[in-house]
């Protein structure tokens, strides 16, 4: 459960459209359908066919896009980007998209995802007379293509790609078209649809239902989609050699919206997999089973089935809290738990209690979620973690603490268990969770530190302090 | 479920407390956890013993009351509100506490509930030369106050109160004194609590959960509290005889948290028995039950278990969605519930499904949840009420449209069945109803028209136009 | 010259039109040309003949009043007011006009002046149980009026001035009338016009030169104007006895509009000639004349001609400091003055220069003002004030500090230029001063203590701490 | 007079210190007295000697930099900036200091003034794979700088210097040293001051004087002067040969402050004797001269003393005109100018009226104004520029329009005399200005087409348009 910054911070969201009069205004609908994956900063670009326009802020979409601002962008196509910070600070400069002026014209990318050699590029680019107005690794991609010598959009994005390494899911816009990418492993997601002529391209499918769009199919790993106004086309700039599927498993774990299907599996149902096979794995011997509200629902309801003991809303989660938040003084206690969880004493009281929860952190929310459930009245209280120990950190496209900050590199679920003041702990093991999901492809670095691709950024030192926006 | 306006609308909460240092703080996070009852305006008052300090905005409680504001509310008693209209416009001159300065000094009063002759008072009040600033029929309260020819704080509160008629948990702030006033039938919530030495008032008990407060009991109808330097006291200003338990039933339906408890009766089970009745009374053949989220889970989950079917959560509730909304082309259907509703289509796919949600009001919502739900591949959809048909109007502190805008004030169940195009439609029994919830003494006029208390202000007219604050 | 706290506050504007389609827009105008004399609160009531629309907040006319406020205030009537406090502290409760509801219809009032028995009033009206949501004495005009048992807004208006006693020019507005007053005094000053069929009011002449409005005459001291749909008449309501004409000098001096007119004098003009007859009564040996700009130009002319020697900008001033500004660390030493005023070396340096400003209220800013002279290299400063020594408080309208905090109150010529820095300093005297304006029936009260009207006020105490507003 | 657009749009202002411990807060200061010189958009960058901190947006000095912001700007080295777009749309984008990482670490220039191969520059860089993020031609030089093969910051900026051409007053800011250049033509003005330990630079003196630091003298045309923690030091990057004084003689007609002074010569005083010189060359048979306030009144000063006639205030321009204001119906006739000036009509009435203002660039301002004046009741209106006809535009830092909207350039004295409705019109002649303000080496290239240098971008066309911010 997310609360405050002890979970992996949710990562970026993008959207495509192409083709369409109400081009910004069904980027603003995508963007906000997508808004779980980022609440820091939103921007939308648009062409009119001639010329890019761009509006980027910190806030959520709802804020960051009044209709004075959605007036001035017109066009039929957009790309938009709702993010949480995974490189570079927390500042408006490093919104997405970034948009900039080139040799080659005008050109704009929102990218969900990480690189892997992106300082080693900066670097290599800085020495070579670039400048750099963000500390994102994103304007990478653009210096990239302004110094590409190819002369089509397509070859210069190409161009660029063949230099960068990681994790890419990206959407370009030029005045003339719509370039979204997904990097040869395809570590995260990005898919295709349609509305009536126009094309569009979003992070989960979810946009799509929104604005009423048909969902074609994901974009394949190493896959270029191209959309100009003679159509649709799919270019495969990597050849098929390159090519090794490596979704991020923890999207179905915890990230993408439960209403999301990934090449045919649906989040919800493989979460609530995930449940029944925790409960065959670790079954607790508990009167009522509970989620931590609202990511811990679906393992729950499986878990609850699996276990043959009732499920019930033990704990309520409240819907106003933002961002800040006045504190009150420490005498009371796990505050910034309480704000957005309220214990149901009626169903906790004397109880003995199985707590469903997506994965641990660094902990300190899991023992403040498991006081509070005791304080509430509960007999005994059984975390089980429909994940298994995040024990290694992401260099695609996570925001994960470093290794020695997550408790279960470091610690038995024993010694877990007693530190969050739990009866008992267990976790889904690795196989369980890949029973769970289902298929085959993916990413699971963060529980065993098999890491698909070299981190030549780790090799790196920051010579010199960036700059820095207030 | 509430989307737009096609629902009851909240109410309004209120809280109070008296002897602790950080009486501002302790106020905003109660009014945080009564935020469901009303999110239009907000407002704080304290009193550091000599001199009332007030602010009121529009706008939810985190963002009304910043850090600023906080640090100019000094003091160690306080009481606060939240506010959706159901007297008086949506304007900031409208926002409660009321504060003003009279011949017995400065007084202040937070109310939730509905006068019945609230008119006819202002009137009277007008004729004698009052002027009224606001279109609140809380301002009434303090006209009289002001105008009362009593000793004591206590005494004109009393002597106010013996004016008026309708629905009211009230409570006032003086310098020196904290009163909490419930009417005698109790239409509305009030719960007293104590937090070290200082005691506490609130619409809810989970505002005491938040503080770390513990719940001492329900104020009782007709109950003043009066807390002051010398302690707190129970008073009865209307003597036993005018008093009569009708308490509003559709808090358990629908307003009250679902961590809520009134009178020992949990609100979350008293939603899980109205479904399991319902399910009683109107089973559905159906593959897996659904709620409309969040306030139809609990029945929901209790109509799951007596019909003996699968609950999964086959909608998705946006937790992102705020005021304001840029809205697209027509040509997207039934937006609105799209923004905070998406269906699970993986869940909902060739099923037949049964829908609980707890009340219909015009049927639009219903209408397009329906639709949703069929778009996403359901075979059948039967629709489960967990109240009765909503038939009359609320005079009593529910700001209900008027009685021809009710649909089932005029539809059979099976009228209602096809327009919101369900399959089926069952509301729950009025004596189901009561059976779940328990207990006895409570209003149910919106479903039965048998309303308790006779409504002066219909027989009153408006004799010309207020001024409008803009 | 005013700068900070160290002067004569402000006082306040107010404005009235009658009659025309652009009521609202001819109101905002107005009140723009009369922001000098209040800059803390503006407010606009309109009426559309049924209703009263009210919009007040803190700050300038142009940012209180956006286009989207504009847009909602309807009608071919309308009343305004920009506010410096002078009863009442700073907040948005005690921004005019003042509108409510009363047992006589909606009514809204404007205030520039101040009650001599307000306070005497307020205890009385509370007593008899009326509230009160603002600190301002206006409010005590609405009560009076809400409890005047007389027929019709003109006698209800009437039976109300006949209870107050002090410095009022008013405008009050219901849905059908327009009613301006001048108290008997004629303290502060009030003006009527034309604009095509349309009637305005309004505290200045300027503020008819800016609409295009034609200036009729000076409302007479004592004199109702009302106008509604059968046009415009003048009233007597106190009679020709109680009627004495005590025109506040101190508008000629510093309040008033350099470009204004009352009873045909220009206060430009007599601001020159105040200059004229200084240099008569007290001429320096100097090189060259200076103001201190912008109100002690007209001053400075007279007196360089008088004198004959060269009028020269000795002082910039800047045009872009408003309400905020960061401070500096104390080594820059009279900062705030700096920041509005920039000495021109070139003309200063090496030179004997007299300075020519308004008047002296505690003495800081000149000395202020001197020092900076100096430093710009000046050999001799002569401070000449085109007013006489101020004494006296003022309880007509205008905020002065309590006389122990007026230096010319217990300080001679002598001891303040000294104070001040000055080489020498010398005031107009109070004959001086009137021979300058010319004309009769002045209150000079400020430079002699010669009050023409009692002030039962001071005779009161406040007996409890009003409610505060944060 | 400078009324909306209708006037030489106002240029840039530049600030900047090396070794204050207040180094943010002086250069607000600093900015402050410089925003005559732009209102549209401020920034500040500081270093605390490893890193450079900004923050640049729309706005006035005083709104842009809160408390907040100030507290986030550590270091003992800043330079700031105030804009008014020459090159580049009004954007947030465009705002300066421009700040980057480079290869050679982070660099913010700030800049007043024009390249006249910007364009050129532009292509060029673009070509070789540079990306633009504004419209500024600013961009260029830290594009130069982060692709100079230089060892030093120094030798870096001297590289891209060799490189541009045009009109520019510059500050650097590396995180270890000030850097300030004046072109080899000195077309805008930059000096150089001390305050304690710290060296400060600033486009015009008054900035010194604010914050208490001394003036050293004026920077010289081609001196680049570096301050660093050795000290400071003058360079002459360009050598001798190169440098050929060029300084903008309409600084001393218009732009600058009156209270600054440039290689000796008072601005104020220049403008008195323009007014002289003008009296001499046109006299005119008048009862009274009186100035287009502010920016005439120095000229008009001078003129009267020639004529031997009387100067009075005879417009109020009034300080609380900000940039947005609702329009009234057209019926009120020139309303732009109203806002900011009011006739005095006891000057004018009658009189036969010398108005003396600077410059007349489309004629729409001076008509609405002359037109004000016989509305007041002018017998004759004589109108006097104390400039020459503008007659070719500027290509060195101030945004004039097109040749063919200037009127002078289509349009004798006498036809557009008889436009703006005058019964006389008369210039300043060339020379008589060069008399005026003495001394040598100026730019009148406005006046005369006499361009110091080629313009290069003339012949440049854009290819492609540039992206919008919105």
């Amino acid at each position: 459960m997310r609360i405050d910054d002890d979970h992996f911070h949710d990562q970026c969201g993008v959207f495509g459209v192409f083709g369409s009069e109400e081009a910004a205004n069904l980027t603003y609908l995508g963007l906000h359908s997508l808004q779980h994956r980022g609440q820091e900063t939103a921007g939308i670009v648009t062409s009119n066919g001639k010329q890019l326009f761009v509006h980027r802020d910190m806030g959520l979409v709802q804020d960051v896009f009044t209709p004075e601002v959605m007036d001035r962008l017109p066009g039929t196509r957009a790309i938009g980007h709702v993010r949480y910070s995974t490189s570079g600070g927390s500042h408006v400069k490093n919104a997405q998209p970034i948009a900039v002026d080139s040799g080659h014209g005008s050109i704009a990318v929102a990218h969900n995802g990480n690189l892997t050699n992106g300082l080693y590029l900066r670097r290599k680019l800085e020495a070579e007379g670039s400048i750099f107005s963000s500390d994102s690794d994103t304007e990478v991609f653009v210096h990239l293509y302004a110094r590409s010598r190819q002369r089509t959009t397509i070859d210069r994005v190409s161009d660029a790609l063949s230099q960068v390494e990681g994790a890419y899911s990206l959407v370009f816009l030029s005045p003339d078209e719509l370039v979204a990418v997904r990097d040869p492993h395809g570590f995260r997601p990005l898919c295709l649809g349609q509305l009536g002529d126009a094309y569009v391209v979003a992070s989960e499918p979810p946009a799509f239902e929104l604005i009423g769009a048909e969902f074609i199919r994901d974009v394949e790993p190493g896959e270029m989609i191209v959309v100009d106004k003679f159509g649709m086309r799919s270019l495969r700039p990597f050849g098929d050699r390159k090519v090794e599927r490596k979704m991020c498993i923890f999207e179905y774990v915890y990230f993408a919206r439960p209403d999301a299907t990934f090449d045919g599996i649906s989040v919800y149902e493989s979460r609530k997999r995930m449940g029944r096979v925790l409960g065959r794995e670790a079954p607790a011997d508990v009167d009522v089973v509970i989620p931590v509200p609202d990511s811990g629902i679906a393992a729950a309801l499986g878990y609850a089935e699996e276990i043959g003991k009732p499920f019930e809303l033990g704990l309520i989660r409240s819907h106003y809290v933002g961002r800040t938040f006045i504190e009150p003084q420490q005498s009371i206690r796990h505050f910034g738990v309480r704000l957005k969880l309220h214990p149901l004493r009626k169903i906790l009281e004397g109880k003995r209690v199985a707590v469903i929860d997506d994965s641990i952190v660094r902990g300190t929310t899991s023992r403040k979620i498991v006081r509070m459930i005791r304080d509430a009245g509960a007999k005994e209280v059984h975390l089980r973690i429909s994940s298994p120990p995040t024990t290694w950190p992401c260099f695609y496209g996570i925001d994960t603490p470093r290794r020695d900050e997550l408790i279960a590199a470091k610690h038995t679920p024993e010694e877990v268990a007693s530190y969050v003041l739990a009866d008992s702990l267990a976790y889904l093991s690795v196989e369980g969770l890949h029973e769970a999901v289902g298929g085959s492809g993916y990413c699971n670095a963060c529980f065993t530190g098999n890491y698909p691709l070299e981190i030549r950024d780790q090799r790196e030192e920051r010579r010199q302090l960036p700059l820095v926006g207030v």
